[in-house]
């Protein structure tokens, strides 16, 4: 081999402690012993720090975006990243989640483009906006989820006179990580609408349109080929907050609890909507709360309506409608209503149990709030 | 070993081929050669017959049990089994199915059981009745589906003046062939009443009450126990005939087709509702018609409205409002509806799926229709 | 419609309750209360009988069998079928399995076929036969194992001087009941061979030749296509004695325990090696019993080596080396060495299982003896 | 709410673009269209650079540590981390994976502990050394993979005269990334050893010990609870070399092709034995080459035996035994054997695939070698 010449003699490192640490660096080395307890600490550490955005500060920037940035000038979208502050100035809101506040002024598009991260919008404002998915146009009304799935074509249009404010869920920081980002832009600036919310009349009922998969892994040998059962996605694209909503007060009802969840499922799988992202909404009477628990994984958590608060790890966080907050991997939380609130909430746990490293602790003691968050 | 005396000597069966076969059949032991073409047949057969039974000759009859037969009489449910004439009398509609009509009268009450068996109820006629199933009361009304799954408790009960009817659909030819029938009465003539439509409300509105299980297997090594994720038997247990319709109308709509389908699924986990049970609803529109096709496994076919007919290897079937037919295995069968028609469908396809025996095949051209048949 | 006029008049039913019996005959109708405990009764019925066939009568019978009927006269194969009892005439050893006895003469090749039900050969007499199964030549050496699945072409052939014998299982009765056996003969006498036991060099190591599937249900909308996983039935095709052995002593030693159980798995997902027969060989070291269970699904026993006895329901089977037992659904069965004992077992446990239909009762106590079998 | 004072008024953010920047970074809030392309751009990009560690680099400065750094001084291991150059000095071989050579001294123990990352060892030098998994014995000799799944405990020993090294693999950086680490040393130095190669005994021969997990999601309602059919790690903690050999050896004579793969499986579930690592050997003879190929994910390549090169974005890397490599996401690679090599590959396919995010491209033609590395 041609580079022998060029490697240093193997008695060249009988060296010093010092010497060696050098000569480790030079060859792409790195000695563990040195970053042992920082990689692998006796207690669970966590970069992302709680936090709280407050919407009367987001609203008025996000305004001001509207303003001075133009879609064109503002890349394709006009949006404001959630950025944790424990995370060195990346625009993220955990280490496996991407927060933020999307802006689309009247009679305003962004144009089409799909990439591999999964996205979902979750409306906080506006109404006469829909977004295109591969086609399918779905409405977004002020508490619809709408989900762009993995490499789904997706536009933005608003035909009405006001602007319109969403939530922006992405799994972005995991996917960077992996390495798997890739993007495209669409042909043209919006795709032709083929049809309006079908998705939804065919898999928002709880009767598949399909026939389902089989039980089992798949078809026997004997069996003649049949269309694929699907991806990871949901074929479900759009869940409208009149139906959340009545699934909520129908729990609430039917179980006398004064706390009820409701999971956004993929209707083909009855997993998470999306592989990436658990996506759920957390119904509380005035008054109620939540045991306090710990979880490994991330969530974001949009305050959609209501006010209470939210202890974490001992600081209690003070939410009002549209605030966002954050709850780290592995932080004690536990959520209070002051009044009746919904509480939306997109977490990174089906990656966490897809790869078996899911974990949670019930705590059981209510922690003493010790601190109160103020934000800068 | 002490039956060694009262066994023959091996040279005692050195003997004629029909001294042989005498002797074969003394020690419990069946020459294949004998039977071998009918068990396995150069072409597939069917001991199911294709039949279609007449609402008009059925209604009166079970008008007439009604009369005649008291549920105590008559055990402790009032059923007319749909017999297929092939069967050499044994009640079943299919080899695999169970099709009847149940009747129960004003003011009656079937009691409380359960069994391994898993049933459906699909409602033909009349209202003011419900299915307690493990507590929750299922509210019955023409065109709903109604489950009691494997080991369920469940009782029936009119609180009206009117009788009424629906078809109960079981996998209990199976089940008995598989020695597994287990039956148990319940302590009391029917069940507390603790719920009313309670599954409908968690679970029918396609986003899940409970965290939806993982992607993968099962939770890690790491993750804390929780809660089972349930059986295969779906928690919804009334599909009600209003969203059925909905869905249909949207999809026939959405689609531009004359033809839709809908299939009752676990909303756990996307698959057919029960796990021995295939479950659909077919709208066809005024004029259309399926493709001819034949498919492993039996199906019984409800016309819970319109009318039409189906060809079954060439023999044309007319079918009118609630009427009812079989269509055994591997029979060419294609429908054609008159005016708008709802069929729905019982088959055995997730068993024949599970076991890897499923198969299709889609015919190109219409069989010639070479004879009509006509009911006795 | 047209056949109006052939239907009885409504009111021409009301009848006796003698005459509407008849009536409901006449209409293909059954009533239920009349078989109702006889469908579903109030402790669990099962057809089939415990019983046992001596391999000192089955012999001979197999021999005389091979002297008297040709390959050719027989059909293509020379089978004597293990006949149930209970089962009334029909050559079955439980509803769901037969379990018979194949012999194939000196230089004597059965021919290739294919058919939907799944077959297991078990060696227990002869050595130079080979089974084909879709051109891969597989070995059979008593105590061997080997499948041919659902579908798969395979033919029989003996290049010894001496006869060899085999126990088959086949799910045959249940796929009958599912009336789903599809039959097709190979146009040649037998297969070309264009491998030699390659399934187990392939994939009898525990290590797979090919990519593992995905965790997940498949690969993501953003994945290419790539080849199916394969179907519900194991690739691996033979599993040696040799390997069961090891295995089975192993354990024994590994697990200081005096019985050890092995299952025959498709090593391409974990499950059973055919999606409707559990297979598995026990072995227990002289003076060991196995606890009291009785289990829904019936089970077909070839005593490999050994001898012992079981006690099912309470009566003693003794059994010695060869002989087959078949232990019927629900009946308590307990196995007893004298001497170091293997037992190779088929069941229908997976379909139970993939049904939701199993259950098992481990019993506390022995229950007494109280008869002792003899076969007639 | 009290901490409304603190908050700006609406107008005060009527402000420049540039104060609107300022306004933004003081409310954690980041501007997306700054870092659009950057994080989503047009074409793929990877921070982790194609890279080659040579063993008779690695090897001395090994030796070297064994000498200046004690366990006790090196924290619980001795090990040094390949640290991609492109990773700006983080010690990950990828974004993804951790690989790493550890070296443990004549009769040194490295001592127990456990961690949620999942790791496996694969062996490159030496013998006498066994690691201890939760108390199973795993004897380790060059070519032997051995597993430490997630939240096993294990430590390493030494009872020979001679060091040993072996290459570390874990999904460190991925598990940091899900904030998802948690650490916890085992009481003792070591732990007890209660059996030795059990996992091996038990599980590594393609045979099941235990029943095996339905082939649906899990028993029925009726069902008895039975034993959780366990974790997503697989139960076989070791695949010795001669195993895969052999294999090897037989796939290339079964098939007559110069290239052969195993991949080591999880027997109870036939995917990856480890839910996060994927695991192979490819073993090429001389002369052999794979097809260009780039796939979304990143993986490890340990060469065991032989000499060759690969060509990775048209760069040459020439490796000889026990060179280390990194092939990164989406670089398009492909392997050419100058005598007969195997190549050992730890990757994250695993993670890309239960995430839907897995892709890759086969390209048609061998991209041209227009540079050659040549390592500092």
């Amino acid at each position: 081999m041609t580079d022998q010449a060029l490697s240093p003699p193997v008695d060249a490192v009988e060296v010093s402690y010092e010497e060696l640490c050098g000569a480790l660096a030079a060859k792409n080395l790195s000695p563990l012993w040195k970053v042992n307890r920082e990689l692998m600490p006796l207690e669970h550490r966590s970069s992302t720090l709680p936090w709280l955005w407050r919407w009367r500060s987001l609203l008025p920037m996000a305004r001001r975006c509207g303003e001075l940035i133009t879609i064109d000038r503002g890349g394709d979208r006009r949006v404001l990243a959630l950025a944790n502050p424990g995370l060195q100035g990346r625009p993220y809101t955990s280490t496996t989640l991407w927060g933020a506040i999307q802006y689309l002024g009247p009679h305003e598009s962004a144009p089409a483009h799909r990439h591999t991260p999964n996205a979902i919008r979750f409306v906080i404002e506006g109404e006469g906006v829909w977004t295109t998915v591969n086609g399918d146009a779905c409405d977004m009304l002020p508490g619809d989820l709408i989900l762009t799935p993995s490499w789904h074509w997706h536009d933005h249009n608003n035909s009405a006179d006001r602007p319109m404010l969403w939530f922006d869920g992405l799994d972005l920081p995991l996917v960077g990580v992996l390495e798997a980002v890739f993007f495209e832009l669409y042909p043209d600036e919006t795709q032709p609408v083929v049809s309006r919310n079908l998705s939804e009349l065919l898999y928002g009922k709880g009767i598949a349109p399909h026939e389902p998969r089989p039980g089992s892994v798949r078809d026997g040998s004997a069996g003649t080929a049949r269309a694929p059962a699907g991806g990871l996605a949901s074929p479900l694209l759009r869940y409208p907050y009149t139906t959340t909503d009545a699934q909520l007060e129908a729990m609430l009802a039917g179980t006398r609890s004064d706390v009820a969840t409701v999971h956004f499922v993929n209707p083909a799988n009855g997993r998470s909507a999306l592989p990436t992202l658990g996506l759920s909404m957390v119904r509380l009477l005035a008054g109620a709360a939540t045991a306090p628990v710990r979880r490994a994984g991330s969530s974001i958590v949009v305050v959609f309506r209501g006010s209470g608060y939210t202890v974490m790890n001992g600081t209690r966080f003070d939410w009002g409608e549209k605030d966002i907050f954050v709850v780290p991997s592995w932080v004690a939380a536990e959520h209070h209503a002051l009044e009746r609130s919904d509480l939306f909430v997109t977490s990174d746990r089906p990656v966490l149990e897809a790869l078996g490293l899911y974990r949670e602790e019930m705590l059981d003691e209510e922690q003493s709030v010790s601190a109160r968050f103020v934000p800068l």
